[in-house]
């Protein structure tokens, strides 16, 4: 053991899009310095990705080329493998199973992955005493996986909120400083390459939903569990509410959030509510935020870029790094066999504060239905604004609430819904005060 | 080593002050936890502190007491000690030395051991191969020195920012919100417990410096050096320098910096203007936060408690699971034979903005004296205020400089003083805009 650490790391690296030839980048320019810090040499001896041919401005010619990137789990000249295909199944999949099965250490970038498989691959790693890390996967150059596995493991987690999404964030960001409409901004970060061409995964809550299924999992000592993780996205935010959100003292943003009570664990992504005033809200463009609140060390916050070349290879060579100095413990940070089933606990009895924007027919006895409806639900008020001529006709009004559960605000809603004066659907936000 | 592992390990503590306590209650109250993630039993085994008999409403009867804490080295029942009873000199150094020496892990909140002898205790450390680690000495319960050591250790460190010290940044918050005198509120603080009777390690930079001179060890791959730290601290901030940063659009914080060019390190502490619309100036309180600029990364940023007993526990115990998980690497990033001697760059060629106000007799031509000795040391103005009536007589001129050598700054300043018409040494602070 002690002799094998001093031979050089050998990486085969599955995937070379942007942040592969990142890692190739970095391990070539910083060779030095990394094996000063890592205590050997890292040296990449193989990849593998689709086309051959194609010209990253890499020199490859000293790697062995794997047409099959599973093929990287067999090759002996490969000590670890780094995988950046993404997929939460397919290549990325066998290709961990394959490595992790024969003990070979595997590194990734895979969110869907470990979202997915992440109780599976523990095991194996686990299993044959390898080592499975994910710090890329989760708030890009952020060491969020490690602060929180590591850095904060005195601590029971009680709290959790992320923005971790960068293309909804600087999407949310335009809309705002812009007073630009969702669909409108989005075709434009998707001309500059801010959104993909399909970017459901991202605007839908998907993306974000994976990353706080994983953090979710390591903050409480569970599986990543993404049937439990109730999920919304930016799609219908309007112009309209970011005003409001502003003139009430909000920002909205699109949170992962995960909460630990005495009765089970929430979990959820959803757009909601900050403090204009809260550290959260002044995380802006494609930046990612993490607050973590344990009960040992209270409120933690980590910020910084979420994505891109530098930062995402930043974090996969981190993790290398920590192989490579023989760091190698289980994969969630407590053994597959010690992670616990919390009950989750559904969002209908989770109790917070909602803003809700109803547009209504401009006549009297209007504001008396309205109040009406929220009392039948116990629903108390908290603010209300009435302003006159929505663009689409009839007048909005803005309201947030008490503390009550989602439940009766839901409830409200539909009684709203029923009455002939509501013109459409209401539009209603979580409040989240983290 | 296998199976050593999976013995419970044993802690010796020693300092059972309020971090001390918290430790131990951690341990206590949390083993299970600690178990899981740890992958072993951690245990306290041995304590030694001043006074055997005072209660600190913790159950001391398991374990062995020792008058000399050094005699926690020789304690064959100890397989890891924790170092809390601070100073850089006497029992906390002894302790350390006999422990590495003999090849005992070594876990300590104390910055101003490690900023003093870290470099020695990092060869012993080495030498016997054991770990040192010292996560709760920087900035309390916030992992930075992971977030550094290993999360970030993909990049070559260009900046880092710091305010590390909560006391400082509490009296500095105080004063701005309560427009109070620093000693007023250095009064008042020491009466709630939130400054020492002798406050002169907080308020002078002392221990700020200690936290720089090993953030910046850490950034660069060099050995902390407290010779070549300029250090300044809060003591001569006046009320009315904090009213005009306000006006200018700052606002006064004690920083740590970093800063890594190809000619050299600049190290310092001093109290500076940071903008207010950045994230230092919205650090408020005790908290403490940290900026790190990577080459990869780009800006990260981690905020939290910077003191404190959960804290700070927090991070002595984050130390004790690394090692409980067999994490051993060189204490100071790279082993000590790869330390690099960097040039430092001694503050006179720092090139930045200044902030500097006069009280000068309110006369014609005063305005005149002062251009006249700011263009002979070539420095130009960037904003200038004149306001009559200063309480103790005259008037103020401030003034913020574009940028220019803190050398010419200086030369400036003391043409200043040299004037008839300036009735008292000006005061300067340096202008960051991190």
């Amino acid at each position: 053991m002690s002799e094998d650490k001093r031979k050089p790391l050998r990486l085969g690296v599955a995937g070379l899009g942007t942040v592969g030839v990142g890692v190739v980048n970095i391990v070539e320019q910083s060779a030095e310095m990394l094996s000063a810090r890592a205590g050997r040499d890292i040296v990449i001896t193989a990849v593998s990705a689709r086309d051959q041919n194609r010209d990253r401005g890499i020199d490859l010619s000293t790697c062995r080329w794997h047409d099959d990137a599973v093929g990287l789990a067999a090759d002996d000249n490969v000590d670890l493998v780094v995988e950046l295909m993404g997929g939460s199944d397919g290549p990325a999949y066998a290709l961990a199973k394959a490595c992790l099965a024969e003990g070979k250490p595997f590194v990734t970038a895979n969110k869907a992955l470990i979202a997915t498989h992440g109780r599976e691959l523990a095991e194996l790693a686990e299993a044959s005493e390898t080592a499975l890390r994910f710090e890329a996967a989760v708030a890009g150059g952020i060491p969020i996986v490690k602060a929180l596995m590591e850095g904060l493991t005195a601590n029971k987690i009680n709290e959790l909120y992320g923005i971790l999404n960068g293309t909804c964030n600087y999407i949310l960001t335009r809309m705002e400083r812009e007073k630009l409409a969702f669909d409108h901004v989005l075709a434009e970060a998707q001309e500059i390459g801010y959104a993909e061409a399909d970017p459901t995964f991202d605007i839908d809550g998907i993306d974000t939903a994976h990353k706080t299924a994983i953090l979710a999992a390591i903050a409480f000592g569970i599986a990543p569990d993404l049937d439990n993780l109730p999920t919304e996205g930016i799609r219908n935010i309007a112009p309209v509410d970011i005003d409001y959100a502003r003139e009430l003292g909000y920002r909205i943003k699109l949170l992962g959030v995960a909460r630990q009570t005495d009765k089970g664990v929430e979990v959820r992504v959803h757009p909601a509510m900050v403090p204009l005033s809260s550290s959260l809200a002044g995380v802006m463009d494609a930046t990612n935020a993490v607050l973590i609140t344990g009960d040992q060390v209270g409120q933690t916050s980590y910020e910084g870029a979420g994505a891109g070349q530098g930062p995402t290879a930043s974090s996969v060579i981190a993790d290398v790094v920590d192989i490579a100095r023989g760091i190698c413990y289980p994969p969630l940070g407590v053994p597959v066999s010690k992670l616990k089933s919390l009950p989750y606990l559904g969002s209908d009895s989770h109790i917070g504060t909602y803003y809700i924007r109803l547009r209504v027919t401009d006549v009297p006895g209007v504001m008396a239905e309205i109040t009406k409806s929220l009392a039948n639900e116990a629903v108390s008020i908290d603010s209300m604004l009435q302003r006159g001529h929505a663009d689409e006709g009839g007048a909005y009004i803005v309201l947030t609430t008490h503390e009550t559960t989602e439940q009766s605000a839901i409830a409200a809603l539909s009684h709203f819904n029923a009455l002939d004066c509501v013109l459409e659907s209401p539009a209603m936000l979580r409040i989240e005060t983290a």
